[in-house]
């Protein structure tokens, strides 16, 4: 049976005018994925998708006063972790009434008995400044644990709404605990809260704490810039963050317009040959005396052979270190033609992810906090707050974790980035 | 007729193989305004509206080789003018191949030849490190200009796209030049880039330099709140801009997470009685020791006499400086009750506004400038690059000009705000 | 009868190897506050001062395991509060062992038990974090207290040692507060640790913040520059912090390279007249179109009569705001002339104070905590730490009490400023 | 002869009033090295050294009018360089009246005609904004060139005062020029400006851009930290720049307060044993749970063999990377105890470089370079622009080659690091 929600009646929601009505939001609507219309028609409905949008209803499903919420963050650290953290602490405290608010530590091993590992009690208090601070107050760590015991546990800790805070393979571990909560009818809403500094989840097209991301790795590129502008031939090589997806890279590129030259995961870059990148890059330092180049981390598949490919603990596929590779390669191909170029690697990893959230990502990670909650209480389960054409919605776990998203080749956003660098197509296309 | 678009066979936007062709926009598409479906339907076109979806053309109207084109800046100063200036000129020049790009000085008054006020040649080199600076390389100024003057002057120039970079003044006077060049018939594309500080132009959900002039505002709301926490009886007041909707200080008060009152133009508050902001900030103080408050620039009328009220030289209505007006009204309150109060107050006015654009804006710059380019080289004409549920689209002129948008009293950001102060929304709800 | 300090032995200080003995300061050591040599040979003792150089002594006063001691932070805030207060408390901790440090709130209100404002414990664990945020985690308040309370509290509470944070203010209380304990012969330790946003405190060449403080009136030095290169005729006039010494303004205009006047309180500037402060401004504004104007808070005192001035709680002379005053005055000119400036006025007032220690300054404060510590633990009272040609060192509080440090008209920093605006100095010298 | 310089009677030094002479230097102004005087007798002129005090002198040796001057940039970039370029052209230009002022791009090989590589005439309008960007517009390069060429060169191109702005490998290619200028009789004044970002130039307390620099590392310290305290058993182990000397490492743990280790060339650190570091961090990792280790690039010589050092291109010795060896290392004996540590290494190399000058070095530049003007015209040569005990003074070129300064492990800033870290000393201590 559903209750009425503590936020009707409560001022910050309702007041004595019934027009405050209209910030409740009902569950029959929904946000479509694919917007363009053709001459004043939406695309039928057959080859679109439908998300339920977020936001508070006035019908929630667990009793506030008994209730307890767990927190999780799992996974690679990234700003506004934290800010996630409290927001979703104060909207359960102040709005929702909530008063155990258990936070598990270090990721999923928190939420397995056998690590042994105790839990933070959260309040207003305890997380009233932690937004200032890069990281996560919880601790992370990174792969599943099992759905079984996590579920026992969670049920012999009474809580009613675990919130996952992590990426794909956060989702997939929420999803196994989410199907052993079906499968045992027992209830407890498993509700995601999507975290990428790749910004590569499927259908969702932000991820908090990669604005910031960006706004760092932009300095790194005029680090970088600085540099190789200030010797003869000078070179500067940045490897970015990007296991699948070149999103940093290619934001960076066009919030400093300063890269020569951006090689992503997806488009297969060429280094050989008349057309190839080597002698685009010697033409480059010959003609203006310096260059700036990006490599995403995930780049340059097509220079490895497959047996060099290792998984990491979560699961994902570690490539042999593109940054690396190039800047031996690079440097080996100018010593062969005796040009004496000056090249500064850089690898910047953990610098841009480990700041606290820009003032962009701080208002995005409070109504992701804050939707998250109001998910969880009107009994929403095995879902991810996604954020899809300026709207947040919910989307089933089951279809984030299905696989990747990726800047597309032949969309707006690689093609500002080609009109930004000005670098040759066709060497990106092999195809 | 129409030519082919110099982008068809330029690598940057076609390569080889055909799948680059989907990288061009067709004419025929568009984004609707209102995109929640109930029930899986969108609504009906009846009550919804759709926008001409921007973006590169394979047709263009005017031949690069004999265009010239114009770039004016009017208004109050933004983040990111010169990313835009920036972009406009290297999409003009790389791309489309144009060689004659003239930069009119401080606004209209530069297209007004009785001004005498010299034209600037822009090109690639001029333009290459402005980005770094904020302010606009070319001036600005406000207020309208003689609209046949300034038809003449870019006809015997042989201009033929003026880019209008402005608020909704601008987009008034630019909205009075396209409608001449349409009386005389002169094939002269008016093409306006909305800016705003106040990110207040209708229909349009973002507009450039807002995220950054958010990032400032709530350094100086962490200014006040250190200063307000360091005394007994600390009270911040800080006075953000926003002249007719609190945009600014609602999304500095979510970055923020600290301030305890937010007054906006669109939310009127009682300040006396048992239930006024007055009292309110008396139980606050004396409970916490300390507080903070924000109120915007447009605050207040209900505070104020008709008569009190004054236009500025681009016709906006002034109302009094409620910042000063509060603090005096605060100081004399806490007088009468012998509450020994220290009150900060804070008008970082132009601060907010000055800096250059962080990385986010800049990305949006880059954009938007490309897409204005784009739509002024596919002939149109009295439109203005608009931002609609993440998409760029083209909004008519005189559609933008018909209001201000405001904060919604009952939608989800001001909700977010009441949820983040905790302030009572029953103050904020005299009618 | 003096004891052996913890440090003999403490791994931090003392090694097996002798050659840490080092390490220790004498008592004998003395720093030269002139420091010019003539032909090789210093100025002889009679014309010189010569300052007790501060750091750990082998012999301490008060036995650590018996001792309490207490800190009080008073007058406006200042970047690196914090900082010295967790440098106090970790050095008292951790290399001298005390376990009981009282935090006394809201300046010397709170050594004054009749305001019943309760004190705070300190430890390691409290301040931990404290150096990332500006302000003052222990409250201050401006004016003085009865030092007879004050010195039969700290009796009571069984404090031997008092920090005391602050301006000449404080260091006035402070003394009283030295001459009752000396009066009455307890052995109370007062030291004082010099906090100045206007770095005007007397002998010391460097106050902590000031930095910090500099930065970021640097950046308001930006934005105004930014305001007024942005229109025709634009004026950007900037109030800046410095009652009695224009300290402030000189650097930031130094680490700016942007203004073009700087009016301080030490060079009296004439405004009208063929050869006054306006005219020059009409020239500059008529041939470049745009200039930046700085003003110190206490500058002007030729333009007001004795009449206008008032004093704060601190007893500090206040004149009328002569940023405001030359605001007016500037309009009036030039509407008189019918020249239409823009004139765009900043008053970041406590905004650059606010902020957290810069790298520089927490390293200052770091080792300006750590020599009070030293000196308040050998015995020392009633001076101040002072930092003299780069060293640290002790300065009897009534001598830095005696007056203000000024700009010297006369010396490098005034003759940098004149170089660098290329300000007339005739103007600047009426006498 | 000497002629009257062109500052007097010039009115930002002279005024009609007498008074201002006094802001001319006097030739025969020293400053003593070591100030610590023993019962208020300095140290007798025997063990003490004296400098000559640098300043804008009344009589000088070059005619301005007749007056070519060169500027040129060596060794690795350094936050400032711009703004030494600057201050040195516009003080030139203004107070000097100079017209000619070439920049030699690339370091001291575009003083060799060989090269052929043009020269850039500067100006103010050049330089304008030019210290708002990191590097330097010259260009630089390492290594020495044939002073004889280089002073043919010099002679053709009637240059009379040369400034050599760079670090110990500079001033040796500026000593031998100097040597051969004096050996040919050619009245060429060469001049050094120390650079250096490891602040290890002798007798120089401070070095332009390293307060910038130590901004930066202490925000990789901060990234460092929060990824280290984000999991669990997490280790940030950073490398930080200091080839010699572990200045940049200590200031920056100073700036923080986070670091617990702290590993530079000056004292050697034992890895293993009962008392070595690795036991060391595993106590502090198992009972704190997170470590932050900084380690200088030039640190761990004990842990190598002569053998594996290198030279690089200015005759620099180059140590293996102990980065790279320590984590291995550590990563090796975690393993081996099956210890689950997570380690995020941090190498942020030129990221702390190539930002621009921070507001306290941007005016530590300005003077700077207006003394070596100074010192250029008043026919001084063979020195360098060194900065002791807070004053500007000429220091002989051939003294500051002899060697580097480095921490001096008994001194105060060893002693502040040590309690800032609380790391044993017995294990830095090996001798």
């Amino acid at each position: 049976m559903l209750l009425k929600s503590p936020l009707v009646g409560n001022p910050t929601f309702t007041s004595p005018l019934s027009i405050r009505e209209s910030s409740f939001v009902e569950d029959n609507i929904y946000i479509p994925f694919n917007i363009e219309a053709k001459e004043g028609r939406l695309t039928t409905i057959e080859d679109n998708l439908f998300f339920e949008k977020a936001g508070p209803r006035k019908l929630i499903y667990f009793e506030p006063n008994k209730c307890a919420v767990g927190i999780v963050t799992c996974g690679g650290i990234c700003p506004g972790l934290n800010n996630v953290i409290r927001s979703l602490v104060v909207e359960l405290w102040f709005n929702y009434g909530i008063r155990r608010i258990l936070g598990f530590r270090y990721g999923f091993a928190g939420i397995n008995p056998e690590n042994q590992i105790p839990t933070t009690e959260l309040d207003p208090e305890v997380v009233d400044e932690i937004h200032d601070e890069g990281g996560t107050i919880l601790g992370t760590s990174r792969g599943p644990q099992d759905p079984q015991k996590i579920v026992d546990y969670l049920k012999q800790l009474g809580v009613n709404i675990l919130f996952c805070i992590g990426g794909d393979g956060t989702h997939r571990g929420a999803y196994e605990i989410y199907k052993e909560t079906r499968k045992r009818n027992i209830p407890i809403s498993i509700i995601g809260i999507p975290k990428t500094i790749d910004n590569d989840i499927l259908y969702i097209s932000r991820s908090f704490g990669f604005n910031t991301a960006v706004e760092e790795a932009r300095k790194v590129l005029i680090s970088a810039h600085i540099e190789a502008k200030s010797v003869r031939y000078g070179l500067g090589l940045v490897k970015l963050m990007g296991r699948d997806s070149g999103f940093v890279a290619c934001y960076s590129a066009l919030a400093s317009q300063l890269a020569n030259f951006v090689i992503i995961p997806e488009v297969p870059v060429i280094l050989n040959g008349e057309n190839g990148f080597l002698k685009w890059l010697e033409n480059r330092l010959l003609t203006r005396e310096h260059a700036l180049v990006i490599v995403a981390e995930g780049a340059g598949a097509n220079w490895f052979n497959e047996k060099d490919m290792k998984k990491d603990a979560s699961g994902n596929t570690i490539h042999p270190d593109p940054g690396k590779f190039l800047k031996d390669i690079i440097l080996n191909y100018f010593e062969n033609k005796n040009i004496h170029i000056q090249m500064k690697y850089f690898d910047p990893s953990y610098i841009i992810r480990s700041v606290p959230a820009n003032a962009d990502d701080a208002i995005f990670c409070d109504s992701l906090a804050r939707n998250a909650v109001h998910a969880g209480f009107s009994g929403k389960t095995g879902i991810t707050i996604g954020f899809i054409n300026n709207e947040f919605v919910h989307i089933p776990m089951d279809m984030v974790i299905k696989g990747r998203k990726q800047v597309d080749p032949t969309g707006e956003l690689w093609r500002s980035v080609l009109a930004s660098t000005g670098q040759p197509e066709y060497i990106s296309s092999p195809l």
